[in-house]
């Protein structure tokens, strides 16, 4: 699937690099294949920035690094855990659950992006949160059906995201939920607590 | 469905009353429904009891107790939740996850029983627990497949409790887990913690 050029200028408000700087960062963190996942997340990020009124710069922002730690080792995570205080519970589990709890961590560390919300929209754009602010809720249903994505339900996914925010992020959390149980994979208990807010008791 | 008559002599080991006095007790805390279950519970429980080899006697007293405070009013359980300090979080859910949880502790206070393994298979009926005696196991079993459960997947059920207590208990705890999301039912946390031990780490 060809993702759209996207002409965007920083306003150096987040970073002070380019997109194009910001590109060739998260780029070398990782495979090809997830490279492109993340410029279609970015791509549809910005759709949806559009259509509910967020930031189209801080989601271009969150959106192009909400991934950037997917790819470091077991090993280099499980001593970022340790050393900067993170839940030990989260040694239970693994890269899928670490990757945005501790890219928040690193992008800020090593990319020097700041911005709470965008920072809070990398960590909780797995799991989620019971609480997201809009910026958190494109980000988390954009992971999910960004154009390179392919499962049952990404269809109606994508347009209930065209059509309310709320409504595809309950859709996400159900679906991902009852897939990891199918699947008989063990659920971080944090994402208990993002259905019981969004779907139970929206 | 009929329960075949259950001849059965208590030794005193677990609790003054005879069999018949206890049932006495029970009957008179509920519908005559929920209390045809409960000796439901106690003949499928019997079964297992003899083919994985515990007590049937505490399997009896256990199963006839399971639901001894499911019908308390709502009022008299939040109250009991702050006097006698349970968590509080539980405030946020209802009679079925009060229920075998303060069940145990009004079965102790209001019939005397205190075999902490009786008492813990009546406080796990519903949620699991990470850690499970056989006669937990038992119960919880009994309780999903005895002769008067009616739904889809209770055959299958029935079969895996009659070949393998475990496999019994994973997949009572996976349907359970299924059946809460697709009615988007709010999930008591310690359920998960049963099921990331019992289905996905086992």
């Amino acid at each position: 699937m060809e993702n759209k050029p996207i002409q965007l200028v920083y306003s150096k408000k987040y970073t002070t690099l380019t997109r194009n700087e910001l590109i060739q960062a998260v780029k070398s963190q990782m495979s090809l294949k997830r490279f492109q996942h993340v410029l279609g997340v970015e791509q549809s990020a910005i759709q949806l920035a559009e259509k509910y009124n967020v930031s189209i710069e801080a989601v271009s922002i969150a959106a192009l690094t909400h991934d950037y730690a997917k790819e470091r080792s077991d090993k280099e995570m499980q001593d970022l855990i340790y050393r900067e205080q993170f839940d030990l519970e989260l040694l239970d589990y693994g890269s899928n659950i670490w990757h945005g709890l501790l890219g928040a961590f690193l992008v800020k560390q090593e990319l020097g992006i700041a911005d709470l919300d965008i920072l809070n929209a990398i960590k909780h754009h797995t799991i989620g949160a019971e609480k997201m602010s809009l910026l958190e809720q494109v980000i988390y249903v954009a992971d999910y059906i960004e154009p390179g994505r392919v499962f049952p339900g990404v269809e109606y996914a994508r347009k209930l995201a065209a059509e309310d925010l709320q409504a595809a992020v309950q859709y996400e959390t159900k679906q991902t939920l009852q897939h990891l149980i199918e699947n008989n994979r063990k659920i971080y208990p944090k994402t208990i607590a993002t259905y019981n807010k969004w779907v139970a008791n929206p």
